[in-house]
């Protein structure tokens, strides 16, 4: 392993100097297996490159960004060009005003937009419009769910204190009982009710939403005057057209997006129908490069290629395809491995793997297949990738459980992650 | 003015109906005169073009990203082609280790850097660092600085609670007295002392600031444990290569950077020393976009320029050329017009003028002969300014100082800041 990961070895040491902790955030590789790489080189379509030059099928996906495939031609096409007009001036261009419409006009609950950059700032934002709306304080959210980084939800408490998260009932995710005792305690001070579109909560088997826990929501909202947030910050666009609960048949009041919207280009936005547009516009929320225009160029050409091209019914069959030949071959291999969350953002988890030793050993070797999964957090696939890909996909596991299965008696504990036996999470 | 406006005024009355208030945050002119354009087409060097094909020379330079001009054709190379390399991947770039080395050996003060978007991401970051550090909570920082648009430290605060804002203390900026006795409030509990480079605080003159005061916070964090914090996301790398405060021999523990890091990019950044190296690994900050291998790409040229060119000296000068011309066209119309801060970041208010109708007047009269300036937010130089630019830019003034004087006695008054006049502020 030395000789061929020397780059990414001699950049760590020098991140080790100049970054607290040498990386830091969901893109530190500090809980994943000690051979993945931490620095890259170059991305195309659905392949990244790591800066020892070894391609990996990417079924990461930045995270989520990457919808169209690294480097689409046709959205970089329409950023480049606008930067050459014009990116972050002193206001706004046109295009501000036509992605709002394009956005209003793809989203069904949607009859405003307010663009940001991160996918906390619309999370926030989201706290402070649903506070403003309702002159109340508390917001009900459930256990485990990632909402964002920021001091009022970051998963984290290093740095934070009591005050930050003042006014929040945690909740059990598709829990209908859980929910109403949660705005019950809440009494009549209920500000929002926020919402995982399905449960993606890291190192945990995923889980698709209980319509009646949707449902719930929606009325339990109704009844108080509460807004209901559907967080698609992760899933946006990847499930549906349209906000991820509309396949439920329920509308939020605000939703968040960011990740895919601009297809890896910085932005994220909140958007709402008009019973909170009063309060959004009371909130004052602004950012140096929440105006940039080139991004905003990107979005409008990714929300073209989402609505006029197949990219959905595509991932959603090779999503299926993954999971069939997965499961064929894990079962073939004897293990229990389970795959949950939809198949176009799939979480792989062994059964009976409580430090994840199982999961670090089939993630290790799928890497050194030329395919990068992830052992703990949900993965994403994009439409560049091909049938071809996910077949090559196919044959790596079915190397990587033969091994696994040859190993499987002599693994060595994960240390990182004893904290999972621990009961922590 | 109807007709030739017609492009704005159209897309205020779409943005109206997709846009919560038709703008949010800095960049909306809800509070500049009625004839200041909302929308722009374009920007070259250090003009930008509106929607209805008006140039003007900017002065306000994107509130600040803008240094080297607008569509810096170095800097934009070097976006452009890290873009078709990568830019949002599944890790980061060496970029992103390159970056934090040439910031590191810059900044005096810095041992290490932690990328993220927003000013506000910058400044939060340091909140929750201080409270690591030192395990306590108390902030003080001076009444009416602005330190971003999160709960913690929005300027208005609707949809904000009270629990946002605990634990915090005002002082008066500047004022050493002031400054002792938050500390002395604080007590034991001190996590931190914020300081803006200089007071640049909107609506009002701005101010140098007093060694003696920078010097205090030093001591006082010194003597307490609690650490330093220099809020430079607007003024940094405008007044020096190095963070603002080490111009009075004064080094924070903490920086907070953006705007102008990579010309309009999005970008920005807390450095640090090594004291708060650990508590800085100990958080947990991430962002989408964070990683982002373009903008590195382009902050490695745009520190390039900073370090290698004469930019500040430039810009030093064509500032105090447009103080002095300003200043003697002002006297000989016969007004009371106090230039504020510093010249490459000027502050321009009319004595005598409590709800800025000269100064609307004023402004409005510069935008008509094609020059940009803020009515009472401070406005920004850029390095494609030329002695020519600026003066076109007195010529203009003397155009706008001689209309006012003709005007002076029959203006109405500006009722959408008759807040100011209340004493609101």
């Amino acid at each position: 392993m030395a000789q061929t990961n020397s780059r990414d070895r001699d950049l760590r040491e020098r991140a080790a100097r100049v970054i607290p902790g040498g990386m830091y955030g969901h893109q530190s590789v500090g809980l994943l297996p000690d051979d993945y790489p931490q620095f890259f080189e170059r991305g195309d379509g659905a392949h990244i490159w790591d800066v020892d030059g070894r391609r990996y099928l990417d079924f990461m996906c930045a995270y989520g960004p990457n919808l169209f495939g690294y480097g689409q031609p046709e959205i970089d096409a329409a950023y480049v060009r606008q930067l050459g007009l014009g990116d972050t001036m002193t206001g706004p261009t046109a295009l501000m005003v036509e992605l709002a419409e394009a956005l209003t006009g793809m989203v069904t609950h949607a009859d405003w937009a307010i663009f940001c950059k991160n996918g906390t700032d619309a999370t926030t934002m989201a706290l402070t419009t649903a506070r403003a709306h309702t002159r109340r304080k508390t917001v009900v959210r459930a256990k485990g769910a990632y909402h964002g980084a920021a001091p009022w939800c970051v998963p984290r408490p290093s740095g934070t204190i009591d005050s930050d998260r003042a006014h929040q009932i945690l909740c059990d995710y598709n829990d209908v009982a859980s929910l109403e005792a949660a705005v019950a305690q809440a009494g009549d001070d209920l500000a929002a009710i926020f919402a995982a579109p399905f449960k993606h909560d890291a190192f945990i088997d995923q889980a698709d939403p209980d319509p009646a826990y949707a449902r719930r929501a929606r009325e339990l909202c109704d009844r108080t005057g509460a807004l209901l947030v559907v967080d698609d910050v992760r899933a946006g666009f990847r499930l549906v057209r349209d906000c991820s609960w509309s396949r439920l048949g329920v509308q939020p009041d605000l939703s968040t997006w960011g990740k895919c919207l601009a297809n890896g280009h910085p932005l994220s936005v909140m958007l709402g129908s008009d019973v909170a547009r009063k309060a959004a516009a009371s909130i004052y929320v602004t950012g140096s490069f929440w105006y940039q225009a080139a991004t905003m160029a990107a979005a409008l050409e990714t929300l073209r290629l989402i609505r006029e091209t197949d990219y959905l019914e595509r991932i959603t069959a090779l999503g299926e395809r993954l999971r069939a030949g997965l499961d064929e071959r894990s079962k073939a291999a004897g293990f229990g491995f389970r795959q949950t969350g939809p198949g176009v953002m799939p979480l792989f988890l062994f059964d009976d793997d409580p430090d994840l030793r199982k999961g670090f050993c089939f993630s290790s070797e799928m890497l050194s297949r030329g395919v990068y999964v992830h052992p703990w957090h949900n993965m994403f696939l994009c439409a560049a990738m091909t049938e071809a890909d996910i077949d090559g996909a196919l044959d790596a596991a079915e190397g990587a459980f033969g091994v696994l299965k040859r190993q499987v008696r002599d693994l060595a504990p994960v240390e990182k992650l004893a904290f999972l036996s621990a009961g922590a999470r």
